[in-house]
């Protein structure tokens, strides 16, 4: 297994305008060490998030440059595990973040909510801050993507058809990630991992922690995804991101849509066969785009499968 | 056990003006039959939607009086049992209806898809239509309130405070329905049964089915709840109904924070729980109003808890 | 010239409940009074909005029975003039309401805003509060409409298809208002008078005043529109009331396109016109529901009229 | 005045990665020539959208280098002329394009509708197609923007905090549009003319013509602006982008609050004006994010003027 050495040096986009930080062949098995969402500046309860939070946040493992990948491939992602670096991990509310609080994006007079940091301390099998607040190690990447096409370089704050900072907690370890190859060489970054999540990551942070990634990248020719998918053992599993709420949800819907009718369904019967079984859960509803998740078990999507 | 007989008149609104089909006691169990979303009408998959629809649609059994029920309680509504009232159900769909379709709510100048009907047969434990469309009778309640206040009639179509048309699959045997009263009686109604939904009723209907409905009812006197919530054996459960989505999701989000800071959470140490352990769903992205479902573990909501 | 007394009992709700104070015919001129939005107990700056507010507030006058009205008519209201009841307006910031802050319905836990309140005396054709805060009479009616279908009433907060809490400012003398008649006698009702107002009404409130409408309407037999039309001398103009904002503006466009068909225009040819000519400002940004206003100017739109 | 010769090499982007075509001083006259939305490929009503349209849609002039610019100024750039370069404009339907139809934003499964192209001739001070559509030049450029910071290369057919595809027709002769100055330099760009344009371009696209556009630079030192704002002869105007359309109508109302706090109102105060005085119009509801104008007349804004 090859270690991929960051040497300190993070992207705050998804681009291809910076040079790979490594250039890995199909097949090959990577680990890779990512920063916590506020490259590792945060570190006692009594610091305040926008004080440390500076402009470099939610920094990206990559690009790492995929060999033989061009346009119109898709770039599978097997996540074979995530490590924690550090045996702690921090959470906060931060000024202006948060899915039920005024924001950058949803505009308002009210004065914001007051800072505040919880720490978190591996003991016994659980992330421990207090009798009340302790939570199970069950990691997942915030972030995962490829360079977008047409010379756009996306934040790492922002998801879209590229992956990004979805805060999936489908993106974890025995899951593979499909995503879009837009560029030679896809230019993959991945980081910002939690060692817990709720759906919508609701206060605006996780268990936000730095952690080793072991990886393994093949490439699909000549198949062209529009988003991101993801297979688990027993799903396929699509992400819409898009603002407002229903719009990322009905773009995760018809992926599912299309995903069914490559396996061999009619197109109707593959939308009734959804109106009764699909599950839609809330990604993110923090960052400047929501991501909604739409999920089919494998069985039920499998019964018209010419795989 | 006590029957409740609709004689055949169904309301079309949750309000106070009609005449109470029944009065029932706090206590007393009683058994309902709930008619199909199209009145029965739709018996054969040759049949369009469109010309059996008709205006009578989403019919609700109810309104019933409960004794002793005054605006600032909250009603309990224990589901004991759903069983299915025939060995058939159908699925449909209908023109302007459906999440990633156009409609009245979302009017655009495309083309709508053509009406189908899928008609299912329940057999060996499963409804079956052909051998790719099979699902387990997993039968729920689409629609469940009281009557609003301040005078108001609320369609049997559009969800909102009251409860009403939210398709949240939760609202099944074995959980509790918590509902606001508004007016003196509360004035229930439910119906809309449907023998297997999944998340959003995305093409706009589940296996639409009648059914047979057994209840018990409960008050909390000067209780006042904003929302309907649920109680599973298992979860404590918070409905939002609004548009856009990411509203709904917000008031579910936000009901479930009061109720545990009503358990005994300090409100800032509550959100920051949540943000690691809640669960949020799609309950409907078809009706004119969407509903989104907000849930958390008792054993963790309980951590806090003065009960 | 008929005055229509209310006897100081007005409606909550748009419905066909209430017994219709006044039966009026088509062709007939009427004269109503209506009451201020918090029922006129705000009279001091001094009063705090939500102690005086209750929960009566955006009193109705009405519903009036049109003579000879049958579902499937349009009711055409024309405004001839709206007068001062008295010499003073209020204004002011009221606990959760307004467009830039947290609501009812954007659901968020920041505190809300200080309550608030601005009288204005009339003085020189100006409504005067201070130096800086001084407005024209150009007068409007908050609301207007007809009684909905289907056994609903729905709230005078509320605007929709049956017109309502629109808060649009062409509601105005010498323009005209297309209703749909969806019950026999069509039970109009309207209030919520404004001496002045800006687009969205953003603050939450306007110019707050007691007036004397007066109004004379027409039917249009057998032609039915499904939302609120406005013509004035030099534009026709169409309100979309939904949420998000983009499904208002949505069916505010879709609406002039098929008025614009009516009148003889193809379908595209219109579409492209639109493109070009079209205005669309915000209604209401601050009712449960969005109001978007488009509009066009009849020389253009009459280029291809059949009238 | 000093032409800059774009010598046929566009930008499909906003940011700074692109070698500059021009460096400019504050206070320079220059005179840019803009291409088309589609590079001028659709010269004829028998094409079709999609064929002629490729990658390289909505073509940038630029990025200019202002010399002196710095993090944290403005940018304002005086719109001096907008000269046609062409007697010709076109606009069309292109598929999956347009505010009230399906599109990759709002992905829906209705099949798309055909697309359709119409060609302009000035001819008599109009722009003529047939008896029925013609309308007269009245120029605006649709994108005028700054390179975003953070790395951040934003695609041409996006408006944001740096501008960018807003179609907002007050970016017009006679007016000044203020933008945030993000990265040394600015990297400011401009095209996509539109020859007339309705309020949010409903159909996707306007009158498109290539055209001449005189500009004259100046620099506001150490005035950090969060998003464009536009000043008329006699209006100030704020441009908010963002999804849902009340959030991009919510940074629009409060940037021009914002303005007006700077120019000497109390808070509250200046919310009240708003109120009642602002105006608030759709620039686009057909590009991936929005744009919201809202605007008031100075006269009304500077009654608390400390200018």
């Amino acid at each position: 297994m090859r270690e991929i050495n960051t040497n300190g040096k993070y992207s705050a986009v998804f681009g291809a305008y910076a040079e790979p930080i490594a250039t890995v062949a199909p097949g090959e098995v990577v680990r890779l060490y990512t920063e916590d969402a506020f490259v590792g500046r945060l570190t006692r309860a009594d610091q305040v998030p926008k004080e440390v939070r500076g402009d470099g946040n939610n920094p990206q493992t990559g690009p790492i440059y995929i060999e033989g990948a061009e346009p119109g491939d898709t770039l599978k992602a097997h996540i074979l595990d995530i490590e924690m670096a550090r045996d702690w991990a921090w959470s906060c509310l931060a000024e202006n973040m948060g899915g039920i609080v005024a924001s950058a994006a949803t505009r308002l007079i009210n004065e914001p909510l007051e800072e505040r940091v919880w720490m978190y301390k591996y003991e016994d099998g659980m992330f421990r801050n207090s009798e009340n607040l302790y939570f199970p190690w069950d990691p997942f990447m915030g972030t995962i993507g490829t360079a977008p096409g047409g010379g756009e370089a996306i934040s790492s704050l922002v998801p879209g058809m590229h992956g990004g900072n979805m805060d999936v907690p489908d993106v974890k370890p025995g899951n593979i990630v499909y995503l879009p190859v837009n560029v030679k060489g896809a230019y993959f970054s991945t980081g910002d991992c939690h060692a817990k999540q709720g759906q919508g990551e609701v206060c605006g942070a996780a268990l936000e922690i730095s952690s080793y990634i072991t990886l393994k990248f093949e490439l699909i020719k000549n198949k062209k995804i529009l988003w991101p998918r993801i297979e688990s053992p027993t799903e396929l599993v699509c992400v819409g991101s898009m603002k407002p709420m229903e719009d990322a949800a009905r773009i995760a819907y018809v992926e599912l849509l299309e995903w069914m009718i490559e396996l061999g369904w009619e197109k109707y019967e593959a939308f009734q066969c959804m109106s009764q079984e699909v599950e839609v859960y809330v990604g993110n509803i923090v960052n400047p785009i929501y991501s909604l998740v739409a999920k089919i078990k494998k069985d039920i999507a499998y019964r018209c499968s010419n795989k």
